[in-house]
């Protein structure tokens, strides 16, 4: 199972798209808001509880000074996968980027492009299928569907031309 | 009374700056390690219990994906000074910088320089000085002293001439 | 009492959330106009009367190359928030981040997020409240506040679902 | 087995660190070279291999216009880790930082901070800790000796004093 | 002939400048899709197959984590042109510039400007030219007629005066 | 006469190029410290008094947030050429260059290169040369030993070879 | 007399700001384009003729890899001003500040800020007065009205308040 | 043939790695300097001439405000390849890579990575094997040779094994 954690709601129209990808995939999610500003509580008992309630993999996307995916890698020894998300205010984006990408030895987060939740979805996927095989042929299936629908462009456009 | 602390031993040769002008001006203060990554609920312990214990301004120092400010911000009403620090493998600096300073709104680091530890004391000898007159007497009296150098150095400068 | 001002009046929609939030805490407060390079004896005036006029904190926003925080800095011994703000022609406000947070030792400028004023003014409340009881409080119960509307919206989320 | 990769046998005295933790986890792994622009047949061969020979995660490091992990990736069903190495003639290290991070939707690559090895071995271990509970304990023991030797270092300085 | 590639379609926008460029020239091309991520297979056989087609020169544009124009190069021993794409979600262009700019050592890629696809297509035909005089004239008289151009600009407004 | 100004004495090793070049050309010139943040006072008496004194140019230097430059071109109707300075904790410059190019509309400041004194002294003697035929006549001197520099160069370089 | 120049005649809605200020001001001016790159014999002759031609000044903009400002420099000993103009495709003005701002040592160029071309103008108003008292002293009253501008705002604004 | 210029002799370090590249590939060259700021008229005359003298491809070397290689490309029909060069002074090579990569529209300059010399001397020899069968071959063996040595390495490293 895996858990999507956003810093605001005002994350859920970038966040959902690791939520599509896991559910095109038929893997098991849940989505909700841990603010690791606002809500520190939360946040400390969201992710030190998050193992044993079976999660396997957290997602998590803030913007700014963006701490939530960090801090939850500090409470849990599951594999944190951060989006950084280009908020309102940031400064091009560089900001949540850094305070994602940048973590110290000893406490990873695996981090994706900026806005990048669709492959923080693919990444869990992934990680999932490392271990299961059912789930590593999804990905191949995956792999293969995007292939096929550059196949189907470039077939198009070397038809028609490119005028 | 102010609280000095650092991600890390190894940020001591910069935070020390801080301790020095706050001993400097007879401000009583302590110096201690937590870590917002490594020692979480040290993290939580402290910040929680910094304004009961009696501490009037907290400052913190850390690198890289700097989060134990603006954590700390979030778990006191104190004000919170932030240093980010250039550690090893930082990107120039830039990431503590922004993983320090851009905190989203409602939760308010003072951010200072990188490396910039002295003048996080000097801004915690303001701070207190806001509402204490003798505290702030001694930052007059600190100015005047910064004053009255320059005007050493420019005075030997044009005795002695520029070559 | 808190004195907010700025290097012109069209950055009043960004300051004017400075002034908002002090004003719900009942904090009393001065908003004016005080431009560096287009009225410098009026900045030399403001900021050396300042704390003789009862002004605890001093809260100056500015844009571009933003020398309003740092020299109103250097001629009053009280704490000064400066606030980056993203004006026109601005190369992204790097300029002003930088401006404004790269003070040299001696000098410090308590710096917020780029268009930060929001928690401008909630830091002048936590300086305030570091030696007032009451401001503390009314502090406490702010970030209580935050907590809880974070709760109605993790709540509506879990209830109505990501889709 | 987690397989370790890298550009040029140069960056080997920065990937040795994930080799290293891994080791240290009883985490079996290899460890070879292979460059994307030099030996660009190794890197299909070895890419489309790697799930077949029972590869489960896969650590790329590569500086500059660093295109091995994402190539990597966009090969194989695996999660692939990706480490930035500040390497001779980089731009700071932004080049390969943003090569390896902002890869395009429909192929994720794990990416680290910039010269984070170490990041990366642990990155692997918690993926394989996802669904091995075994490889989990150990992590969680890992983060308890991390914390450990943080409370060793603040005794001795809160018992020694910061001077 | 030049053969003119893209990462996904919707570069066509960009790179339909530089066919324009070189249909205008009378310089044989032709236009289509090659995915580096989505289609590794197909990069592989068109870069290793574009030499014995009788391509002369390649232009390939991508945007983000570009690999495309690096790969091509790696696989062929035929002059590469790499034009950076901002496309979405890019951090302002950085990205491509970057990956496609800071080439190792041994396989060069000649990079163009952030959306130049026009000067991608000049380059190419200037690279024809270098040992074919037919194609170096048609180049001699664009860089008249862009001067004429200028000269008419020049005119007109010292004729008709700035107001 | 040309006045040089720096806000530290630790920027003289830049800042005497400047000196260096005007004193080559003949120029009467003076050189001292004035620092806008240390001694806030003797910049608002430096910079009103310039132009009564007999000053014609002023050259400033200053690092970090650096205030010097726009601080004297608002207190005098005289030509301001600033100086960026990479100062000691420094974020590689940016912060001097930005702080001193920025600046609003209204009040210009001519910004050299960073760490470029020797330029500002050219420029101060091209000012002057505008409207002196005799300091334009050194000028164009200056530039000819410029040109025959470069000729020994490369004759050298050509007889001897690259080898 | 002042002469303006443009690399196209799409910068003019930028630089007409330097004509209407140097035409508030009564100082002689013309405004033309000079291509550094599509005409550069147009170039060399423009500039190793300005001085002949009574010019006293030049203001140059010019956007993305701005070369007409520096190589302007090189090819008279008159000052340049030189104005980095956001153009379409630049990467967010950065590479056309760097380009004119970075000159090396030897021959200066005076650089205003992104688009800063009002400032150009008020910058030759100030080289025309530092030997001029006439123009001098309307510099003088330029910024008198600047002050004057911003008196009338912040009494507008303290007496209707910020609400 | 062709021809490798720089703007200084301080250039030759970096750039004779490109003379080494086409030496090493038995194709005539030359080097000398040529200084866009300190000998224009130099630089025209070379770039006009060198079409004329037989010159098939241009290489060009600058650092800072780098105007060398695209002053070269408006002067020549030729492809011009520009190699940033970190110069002194130079903020990080920022300035020489935006300088060189980010030409107008319509005067392509073929830039390639900060100090990549050696990459424009291989992007010269793709260039003219664009046509000339035989130094394409030499191309194919150096990629060649390039595996083979990877292929050295890591049999090397898989061998000895990575302690």
């Amino acid at each position: 199972m895996v858990s999507i954690i956003m810093g605001s709601d005002s994350d859920l129209p970038i966040m959902r798209e690791a939520a599509e990808v896991l559910e095109g995939m038929d893997i098991p999610l849940e989505v909700t808001v841990v603010s690791a500003h606002r809500t520190p509580d939360r946040l400390f008992d969201y992710a030190k509880g998050a193992a044993g309630r079976g999660i396997q993999v957290i997602i998590a996307g803030a913007g700014g000074a963006a701490h939530l995916p960090g801090m939850v890698a500090s409470l849990t020894p599951l594999p944190v996968i951060g989006v950084p998300i280009k908020s309102r205010n940031s400064i091009d984006g560089w900001d949540s980027v850094l305070s994602i990408l940048q973590m110290p030895g000893g406490i990873p987060v695996a981090t994706v492009a900026l806005d990048g939740a669709k492959n923080a979805g693919l990444l869990a996927a992934r990680i999932l299928g490392a271990q299961d095989e059912a789930v590593r042929g999804r990905m191949v299936a995956y792999q293969e569907a995007l292939r096929a629908a550059v196949e189907t462009k470039y077939r198009k456009l070397e038809k028609e031309g490119w005028k």
